[in-house]
């Protein structure tokens, strides 16, 4: 018995957005959400009560990382990540897949394993399908992925490699897992930017038992264009009674295309990195805090945003908080930006469960509408 | 009428400890006080939320580096610097003498003034006692600092120069303070470091009818035994009727021998810059929470203190986000240490009300009674 629940709580007819309810071993999920991302476990800047207080009910690690550094043995004795980062809610870390793709030339692929140097000291480590999941056994979170490869946009025979790969791999990984009881194992969908080679990867990781699944190889660089094609072409393919993660994505638009394509979890490191770069999504848009128009506005980043930072800080504090450095700019666009996209979540769900998501979705002056138009 | 009202409620009978009660246009300050700093008009890493959550009364900030960045009339159009920081409790804002004694290559000081070239951008001010009271009027803190030299230790002339021009510029100040109703303004005593000149400017400064009363000059770079004889020197010359402000100090046990020779409140960046460096005050002594021996430690740092980061996470977590240069770590030291400084004079007024100071003083195993007997 997988440890997960998922519920499908309503579907919207026009649309096929998607309303469910995860149940973990750390509490229940209400999807669609967004799960921000804590690489080294913690989410970069943001202190955990103020994720709590936004009623963040789930966040992402990354066991590479984890695994490097402080090591997945000194995370289990410390009681798991839930235990080592006294979090008590849900946690998904993710297999490494994405790290060995953005850290390319570290690695070396072949269908054993990854021949990956670490970037902290130079070690040299051979990442397999079964080690990532003893890494991710270690750790403990509720959702673990499978250790796949992530292919680059680039030749079809070089994607076809990576997904006949990833597909063994996922057998692989079903076979390594040593506590399917207590924590979920998620296949990852790859095939690059290939209508077909989509439908392959997809047919091969949907005939495997995984209580949930992830499209991967998406928001690696390729057009707006070419993800919602993708998108549209691979989630009709899935399940509807398994929860349907699209990693590493993204912006507000994006998380809304992917709700209105049907996907029910996302991650992203954006909202964080952003920020930490002085920049906040306003009604939807990229705002540099620093510019000068801010300089004597004393109203907050977002009069309608519920967050904590809009609720005490003025604009022209923020803009004072990173012209002089101050870390705690990082902090308070950070918790803003997580915000925007939990709340954009939060309220497609309710529109969807409303029966009012297409008109929600038409109302956002957002961009997506010139990308859906284009 | 000076907009704040000290009542001193007990005097310790041996030490000549105080507890007092500093009423303030922004609420109440108990005393003995440790004074968290935000230069910038933010204490550095540190969410406000935390402050309000450990009862922090009072904090500090920096008239010179406000005057820089975001400039005074900035501040005072979003309301002072309660209405820029959303803080709703009391503020004391320095006046820049120390900083023009700690960037003492940027500065050429004569009887009129200070010359002095911004570290942000090579322009040129002229800081006169008038400019930096005119400064301070805007900032709007609840207690405003005369503009003073601080004087570095060093001849006994330079230390006679600094002590008259500190009272010719302390009647300016008093002259050019316009909100006098609004804000209390504090007076400095000087003297580097000698007895009679402590005397001569004490004797000077106390003659003016200031509200509160400031030691500068100390915690300079002088030796221990010399700040506790000069504080042992000037504090019985002050009035016991008005609050008395050690500015600069300082440790633990700085504090203490603060309180136990009749200090009211005290200022220092050391728990925030020591904690960004990775170093935790416990049980008094400084700690690197980087050392090896933390690596698998899963308990608090300290397992007495009351502070929210001993109340959640664990020497090997602290350790984990700072060998991950992650900023978290950061806030979460910097937290604990200003909360070991404030629980330190909560502790003393405790005792100092309860006529158990000796005994509490005492029982501190701190390095307190090694400088007493040297």
């Amino acid at each position: 018995m997988p440890p997960i629940r998922f519920t499908l709580e309503a579907t919207c007819p026009t649309t096929g957005a998607r309303a469910g309810r995860l149940e973990t071993p750390h509490g229940v999920v209400e999807t669609p959400v967004f799960m921000p991302v804590g690489t080294q476990a913690t989410v970069k800047t943001v202190p955990p009560n103020e994720l709590e207080a936004m009623d963040t009910r789930i966040m992402l690690s990354n066991a590479l990382h984890l695994m490097l550094r402080p090591g997945p043995d000194l995370v289990a004795e410390a009681g798991g990540l839930h235990g080592f980062m006294n979090w008590d809610r849900a946690v998904l870390t993710d297999s490494g897949g994405f790290q060995v793709f953005s850290l390319a030339n570290l690695r070396k692929i072949t269908d054993r394993g990854v021949e990956f140097v670490s970037p902290l000291n130079g070690d040299k480590h051979f990442l397999t399908p079964e080690s990532m999941i003893r890494v991710q056994n270690k750790l403990g979170a509720d959702i673990i992925m499978a250790f796949d490869e992530c292919h680059a946009p680039g030749s079809r025979e070089d994607a076809i490699i990576a997904l006949e790969r990833t597909t063994k791999w996922a057998r692989r990984c079903l076979e390594a897992h040593e506590r399917p009881d207590q924590q979920a194992l998620f296949g990852i969908i790859q095939g690059g930017l290939f209508d077909d080679l989509r439908t392959r990867s997809a047919e091969a990781i949907l005939s495997l038992p995984f209580p949930g699944y992830a499209i991967g190889g998406l928001s690696v660089g390729e057009s707006k264009a070419d993800m919602i094609r993708l998108l549209r072409h691979t989630t009709p393919m899935m399940p509807t009674d398994k929860p349907r993660y699209l990693m590493g994505v993204g912006t507000p638009e994006d998380l809304l295309v992917g709700v209105r394509l049907g996907v029910d979890m996302f991650d992203c490191v954006m909202p964080t990195r952003i920020a930490r770069h002085g920049t906040a999504w306003v009604e939807g848009k990229q705002t540099a805090i620093t510019k000068a128009c801010y300089t004597r506005d004393f109203g907050p980043l977002d009069k309608d945003c519920g967050c904590t930072t809009c609720a005490r800080y003025s604009r022209a504090y923020l803009r004072h908080l990173f012209k002089a450095k101050e870390y705690l700019g990082y902090t308070l666009l950070s918790i803003h930006n997580i915000y925007v996209l939990t709340n954009l979540m939060r309220m497609s769900r309710k529109h969807i469960l409303a029966g009012t998501f297409p008109r929600f979705l038409e109302e956002q002056v957002w961009p997506l509408l010139d990308i859906e138009q284009s």
